[in-house]
C-alpha cells in the first residue's frame, strides 16, 4: 500500500520515515514539505537528527510541496506531521480528494465527527469516518491520535476506567523533543525546568475524556472523568514521564490496578507492541532513558503503583513521546484503518 | 556569638560556612568533620564545590572531630549538617552539654518534644525547647528545620491554611544537590528523570502537618490537612520545583490566594528575606535556574496560581534546596533562638 | 556619565544592563532595541533571563529604536550588543554623530583603523581612535573587544608572549550562552557535543594576533604567533573552557609560566578584577560551574599548566563568556576610554 | 564456544552481556562478580542500566565469585570487565589455567609480552600470546584492548601513519559512562566540564604508539609518533569525541587523508563493522548523540578533516566508548583469537 508523509522533514516527520522503513504493509511513495524544500532530495532537505541513519531508500526521493495535487492517486494513506496551522488548511484538502489522513496535528481533535483514536482503546470510534464523509462530503477522511502527553497516560486510564475511575490529577515531566526540533532553546532548559507548556494542560484534560467516551454510531459521549494537569518541560531528550493520582468510586487495590494494566488489550498489528502497558515492580521506574524504548517505543511503562488512601491510587507512567506519542501513534491508527476498512 | 558547624566539609556544611561568612551575629569558632578530616585545615579537608570561593577566614581553620569535647564552651550554637545516622548519635551529646543544635538532619523531626520550625510560620513551637530540657534533662537543646522538599511548599501551605485548606496533592521536580555531593550519579540523571527519592514522600506528607499544627505548651497537635506526594529527581543542580493542587473547604479565589501568599509573615532577622513568598505573574515561572536565588535563596517563589474548579487551586512553587531548604533554614532558626532566648 | 545600550533586550544586552546597575561612573540613559520593542517599557520588551532580577531602575525605561536620532546628545558612550549585521549599519552612524561606541559586535574587528582592545593587554591601541577619526571623519569612534572564545585565552597568551611564544593549538568547550538566547536548540545539545561553531575558529586564529601586535601610531603590526583552533559547543550554560598547547622558541618552565600569568597587568578600573589571571593548582580546575564567576566573571582562570616537552607547555583556561567575554569586556573598554580620553 | 564474563554486573560487564546475546559463535556459560553478588541470579545481582532490557537468557543465571575455580573447563574465553586492581590479581590466574582472557582492564597493557590489539590495525601482535606462554608458563593467555579514549583515535592514526604521521595533539570530550556507573557524580558534571581524567592522558599518549608499532616475533617496537593529550569529561552519556591535530613529514592533502580513512582495513568478523572508519562531510559532525551507534557502535566516525598548514591536518573523531571503546573491543579481539588460534 503506497503512503505519503506530509511535513516529512521535521522532527516527527523523520520519525515517520524511520518507522515506515521496512514496514510490512506500507511503502513510502511521497514525501512533502514546505515550498523551500520542494524539489530537493530528501537527503538535502531534511536535517536528519535521529540517532540512526536516514534510510537509504528515501535519500534520493524528491521532496514535493505539501498539496494533494502533488501526491499520486495511487497513494491511499498520508501521514501528517504538519504543524497545526498548516494541517488545518491541508488535511481537509487531502481528505476531500479521497486520501485517508492519519494525523498527528492538534487541530480539530475534539470536533464532533473527528475520530480521536488509540487502537487498543477505542477502535470503534473509527466509525466516525463514515459520519465525517456524510457530513463533510469527503471521499477520504481524517483520523487523529492524541497529543503526546495525553497519549502517555490514556492507556492506563482506559485500563482503570472500568474500576470506577472518576478523577485524575497529573503532573508531567516532558522531554524537549515534544516541542519539535526548534521548540525549546538550550538556554531555557539546561540546569532548569519550565513549569508551563502552552495549551498542553487543556489537551490532557480533554482528549482522554473523548477517547474513553462511548460512540453511539453518530457521536462520542465523553467519559465522566475529571482531569487536572500541570505540565513541565525537563532536560531530557525523549520520553514523557507522568505522575498520576486517580480517584475511584470506591477503594481499588494495587494488585487489581496492576492486573488491569497488564491485561489490557493488545492488538495484532505490525506497530502494536506485545504488551500495551508494561508494569514494572522496581520502586524507581519508569525512567525516560531506560524505559522509553520498551516495545520499540510503543509500550506505555507504568510503575510505583501504590495505594493513596481515600479511594485513590498513585503511580507513574511513561511513553516515548515521538513514537507512541506521535509518529508511531499515527502509523498504528493507519494500520487499524487498513486492516478494517481498506 | 561563637558558633560551630558539625559536618562542615560536605555539601550542606559548605553552604553553612558560606552563609555564616560576614554574618552580623555569628562567628565561626569550630568546624568539625569525620575522623579522617580531623587535624587538617578546612582548605585541605573540604573539596569546596560551591560557585563562589571558600571564605578566606576559614581556609586555615583546623577541622576537629565531631564531638562535644572538641568544641569550646564559648560556642553557644552548633549547626548540624551531619547525615542522619551520625546526627542521631552526636546531636543529643551536644544538647546535653548545653549547646543549642540547629539541625538540618532528618532524624527525630517528628518526635513529640522536638521543635520543627520555620520561623515565619511557627516560631511559638520553640517553646518545645523547654519541654525538651525538662524531659531529657539537657542543658541545651535541638531545633530542627524540615526536609528541603517539605520546606519548599510549607510557607505557601501556611499562607493558605487559614482559607480552609484540607487536602494537598504535590509532585516534585528536585535538584541533584538535595541528595548530597555523592548522592546522584551522572549515569542516573543525564537525559533522565528518576521518579523516586527514598523516604522523601513520607517527609513531605508528615512534616508540614506538624509545622502547621497548634502548640499547646506541651505538645503540637498536627494540622488536619492530608498530603499526598510523588517525588522526582531531575537534572538540575539547585532548586526544587513543586506542582501543587490544594483543596479547600469551599471555593477560594486566585486573588485571595495570591494576597495570602504575598502578605505572609516576614521577619526582621538577618537571614530572613524581605518577602517570604514571592508571587510571580508570568505563566512560565518559577524556574529553578532563574528563581532559586530570589531573596538570597531564602524566598519561596510561587507562580501559575489558578483556579482548578471544585474548591481546588493549583500552582507551582520553588525554593533553593540547600539555602532555604537546608543551611539557610537552620541559620534562620538559630537567629530566632538567639533573638528570643539567648 | 550618561550611557546607552544598543540591542538592550537580548542576552548580552541584559548583561550590559546588569553590569551597569550601580556602576560608579556610568548611568544608563538610553536602551534601544528593534522596531517591535520600541515604545514598550524595558520590563515588557526584554524577556529577562538572567539568574538575578532585572534592576528596578530600568524596568520602566521606555525602549527606543536603535538609531542615533533616538539617543540624547548628553549620552557619551553607547554599548553595542547588536548582532553583527545590524551593528555594521548602526555603529558607524553613532560614531559619526560623536558617540563612543564600545562594541561587542564581530564586524570590523580586524579593520586597520579599528582598535581591538583588552585593557590589561593593549591599552595603547586606543590610539587608533585618533586614526579612525582622521580617516573616517567621525566625531566619535568605535572600540571593539574580541570574540568570547578569543578573549578567554588571550590574556594568558599575552602573559606568555614575552617568553617566546610562537605557536598555539587550542580546543574549546564553549557554553551555549555564547550563541545567544536562541542560538542553540536543546535538541542539538542535550546529551551531545557539537564540534563546530560557525566562523569561531577564524576569530580565535586572528583576533589575538592583532591584540598582541605592536601599534606604531598608525597601524597595528600583528604578532607573529600562529594559532590553530578547533571549537566545540558543550551542554554548559555559561563559561568557555579551553585546552591550549603553546610552543616557544625555547623551553619554558611551568613555574615561569605561572609567574608570568599571576604577575600579569591588573588595572585600577571599576570593572577590572583584582587578578586578571587566576592560576589554580588543583589538577581538575578550572571548571565552568565553579570558576566562571571568579573576579565577578572578569578574571581568566588558568590551571593544569604542565610541561609538554619539545618547548611546549599545555594548560586549560576559562572565562565567563558573557561577562569577560562580552558585556564586561565592552564596559571595561569604555572605562579605559573614559579614564584616558573623556 | 562457551565463554564467561568476569565482573559481569558493572557498566562494561552489562555491555558484554548485551553484545554476547545472540552472538553467532559465543555462548555465555559463566557470569562472575564480587563475593556479595555470588549466589544471586544475574537479574538480582545486576542493577541493569542499559536502555534495552536485560536479555532473558541471563536473568536466571547464577552469578559466581570471580575465580578460575568457579568457571567450567568447557569455557574457552573469558571477558574481563574487572576494575584494574582486581584484574591484576585474577586475570593471570585464568591465563595460567588455560583460559584466553579478552581483557578491557587497564593494567599491564604496555608490558612487553602483552598483546594490545585492535584487530583491524595490528592482528599480528597476537603473536605475543606465544611469547607470553613461553615466558610466563601459561596454558592460556591475556589479550588487551586499549583504553576507550585511545581506541577512539587510534584507527584514524593507523590510517594516517603510512602518510608520514609524526606528531599528534589531541583534546578529548569524554562521556560519563567511561568512568563507570558510579564514576562521575551529577554534582560534578551538570552544567559543567571537568578538564582532567586521572591517568587518561598517559594512556592516550602511550597505547597508540604500541598498537602502531612493529612486532618482530618477540617484541613490539613502538611507533615513532609523539602524542600529547588533554582530557575533559563533559555531560554526555555515551560517546567520546576527540579533536586532533596531526603533523606529518610533509604536506598531506585532505582528500588523501579521507581516502586513507575510508579505505582502512575492515574485517569479516561478527562484531566488526562494515566500515571501520566512517568519514562524514558535514561540517558539524561527528556528534555523540547522533553518531555513537554508527556500525552498531563499532565504527569510528571522523569529520571536519581540514588542512591546517605547515604539514598539519586537523579533524574530529568519535566512537562509542563502551562498545568500540570497551566491551565491543574485547569481543572483537576474542573473535580474532577464535578465528586464528582456536
Amino acid at each position: 500500500m503506497k503512503v505519503g508523509v506530509l511535513g516529512a522533514t521535521g522532527n516527527v516527520g523523520q520519525r515517520f520515515v524511520q518507522l515506515l522503513e521496512d514496514h510490512p504493509w506500507f511503502e513510502i511513495d511521497a514525501l512533502t514539505a514546505s515550498e523551500t524544500s520542494a524539489g530537493k532530495t530528501y537527503a538535502d532537505a531534511a536535517a536528519w537528527a535521529l540517532p540512526n541513519e536516514m534510510p537509504d531508500a528515501v535519500r534520493e526521493v524528491t521532496v514535493r510541496e505539501t498539496s494533494a495535487d502533488e501526491v499520486s492517486d495511487e497513494v491511499e494513506i498520508v501521514f501528517s506531521a504538519l504543524p497545526s496551522s498548516a494541517a488545518k488548511e491541508v488535511e481537509p484538502e487531502f481528505a476531500r480528494d479521497g486520501y485517508i489522513v492519519a494525523s498527528n496535528a492538534g487541530w480539530a481533535r475534539l470536533e464532533d465527527d473527528m475520530p480521536l483514536v488509540v487502537p487498543e482503546i477505542n477502535p470503534d470510534h473509527l466509525g466516525l469516518l463514515e459520519v465525517q464523509r456524510d457530513e463533510r462530503g469527503w471521499d477520504g477522511g481524517i483520523i487523529k491520535n492524541p497529543n503526546c502527553s495525553a497519549i502517555t497516560m490514556t492507556p492506563t486510564l482506559a485500563a482503570l476506567h472500568p474500576l470506577g475511575l472518576n478523577e485524575v490529577t497529573v503532573a508531567t515531566l516532558q522531554a524537549v523533543s515534544g516541542a519539535g526540533y526548534m521548540g525549546v532553546t538550550s538556554m531555557e532548559i539546561l540546569d532548569n525546568v519550565v513549569p508551563y507548556i502552552g495549551s498542553e494542560e487543556w489537551k490532557m484534560e480533554n482528549e482522554p475524556r473523548k477517547i474513553l467516551g462511548e460512540f453511539d454510531g453518530a457521536r462520542v459521549d465523553e467519559a465522566d472523568v475529571s482531569i487536572s494537569a500541570s505540565c513541565n518541560r525537563v532536560p531530557t531528550v525523549d520520553g514523557h514521564l507522568e505522575n498520576l493520582w486517580c480517584r475511584f468510586d470506591e477503594d481499588v487495590g494495587e494488585d487489581d490496578a496492576k492486573e488491569a494494566m497488564r491485561g489490557f488489550t493488545t492488538l495484532d498489528l505490525p506497530t502494536a507492541p506485545d504488551q500495551t502497558i508494561v508494569v514494572r515492580e522496581e520502586n524507581d521506574r519508569p525512567q525516560p532513558r531506560l524505559d522509553r524504548n520498551t516495545g520499540g517505543g510503543m509500550s506505555v511503562v507504568a510503575g510505583r503503583i501504590r495505594d493513596d488512601g481515600d479511594a485513590r491510587l498513585k503511580y507513574s507512567c511513561l511513553s516515548h513521546n515521538t513514537v507512541r506519542g506521535a509518529a508511531g501513534a499515527s502509523v498504528l491508527n493507519a494500520e487499524l484503518v487498513a486492516e478494517r476498512y481498506l
